[in-house]
């Protein structure tokens, strides 16, 4: 019972948004990187020059997902983004000075819905887990998108650049639209009432009396407290149904104890 | 030339933010969840029943980062996430009903923010590769996040999944400077840690035990709700401490009266 049936993308721009990978050299790599498609619901991939055995490797291993079996190939960035509208080069950008403006990756998904919305073709373009993308490479790169990531660490993983990248583009597909109210606790199930949460304040008292754990001198300010704290927990009806047994049961039990000196009946 | 170098989490916060592999099975990605975690500038990581072989290797390759080779290792997650105020598990949620409040991973950061920003602890826990998180584990969990994949390949990569986490975490950090708005109504005091419900917890149980509320085919069942019950809660520090010290009282009267047949001492 996903959350999200709705999903996501509508279906005829599935296909308007390819990811593309340039000189991959590590299968595990280009696995990843299809996996995380898959789990963002995308389907195009594109592979530039791929360091053959590898592409080879990748390709047969056992579960090897439709999409990437079903891999376009080219010899050049220049061939796979052909037919593409907006070119999206990827990377943290922290030795070159860039030529093209540069959008943060958690602004960039505004443009690129904007784009398939208008019936456009897009390309996210992850370069070779050595180098990134070339300097040629980018001059096909409409934009360039920063991950924001620490200086001191900027490097990421291939397979974790795609996830990180496409789970972006998903989020706000996921995180703007119709409902999904704040995410309160108890949102879920309804809330106690005042007057049953006064039931059940009234048993705890009487229950810290029976236990000796309120002084009289205290036992204002104690219910004053109690009465605070029983609100503030955001009690839903069940949670009340069941501390009230609890305590009902305990009340029963050190009153029987005691004798019934404190209670009749 | 990063465009972040306001990088990200305040410094006090950033040893705040733990992030917890439960019985990770592959060094590989072990390695790829500390690496998304260097990208991300967080440093503390924790690693609950390792497979020792693996764990040995991962930490133990070249060029490990110092947080995989600093991370804490117990049995358990429950002494994982002892000293922590908020633990959130991860997962995708398909077969499962959730006995927790769920937040799609977008709506995510709000959250966490908050609870860094009043001194919290938290904790973000990710199962094995291979089952994700169990019932067991996920009772520690004050709430789950989903990320939002597809249904039809729902199952995350555990590399790829860490480091989507925790760009969530670090993008609105980002996009959204400053500020810090909604306040919630537990964010004034201090939560209590999960440690500590823990002990609550163990209090409530002997005294539902001594008042003869849960007979012994309920007990596990009770046991699980109970934790479950006390994280939904939101219980502070100083809650937590009252509430614990009525039962404790309550438990002392109860075994009192029945002249310590239950408990001697």
């Amino acid at each position: 019972m996903p959350l999200y049936n709705r999903f996501v993308l509508p279906e005829a721009q599935l296909d308007s948004l390819t990811v593309v990978l340039v000189s991959p050299r590590n299968p595990l790599n280009i696995g990843a990187a299809a996996r995380a498609m898959a789990n963002f619901g995308l389907r195009r991939l594109s592979v530039v020059a791929p360091f053959e055995p590898t592409w080879r490797e990748a390709r047969s291993a056992i579960g090897a997902p439709a999409l990437l079996v079903n891999a376009m190939e080219s010899e050049t960035l220049a061939e796979a983004v052909a037919n593409c509208t907006l070119v999206v080069g990827t990377g943290t950008l922290t030795r070159r000075k860039p030529e093209q403006p540069v959008v943060p990756l958690p602004d960039l998904a505004p443009r690129v819905s904007r784009e398939l919305a208008s019936g456009g073709r897009v390309a996210m373009v992850f370069g070779s887990e050595k180098h990134g993308l070339t300097r040629e490479d980018l001059s096909y790169c409409h934009l360039l998108v920063e991950i924001p990531t620490d200086p001191l660490q900027p490097s990421m993983n291939l397979g974790q650049a795609v996830a990180v990248c496409l789970y972006e583009l998903i989020r706000s597909a996921v995180s703007a639209p119709e409902t999904q109210p704040a995410t309160s606790a108890i949102s879920i199930t309804s809330a106690a009432t005042s007057g049953r949460l006064d039931l059940l304040a009234g048993v705890i008292e009487e229950t810290m009396q029976a236990a000796g754990y309120s002084p009289r001198a205290m036992q204002s300010a104690n219910r004053h407290d109690l009465r605070l704290l029983l609100r503030r927990l955001s009690l839903s009806t069940q949670d009340n149904r069941r501390i009230l047994g609890l305590f009902r049961r305990i009340l029963w039990r050190l009153n029987r104890g005691h004798g019934g000196d404190r209670k009749s009946g």
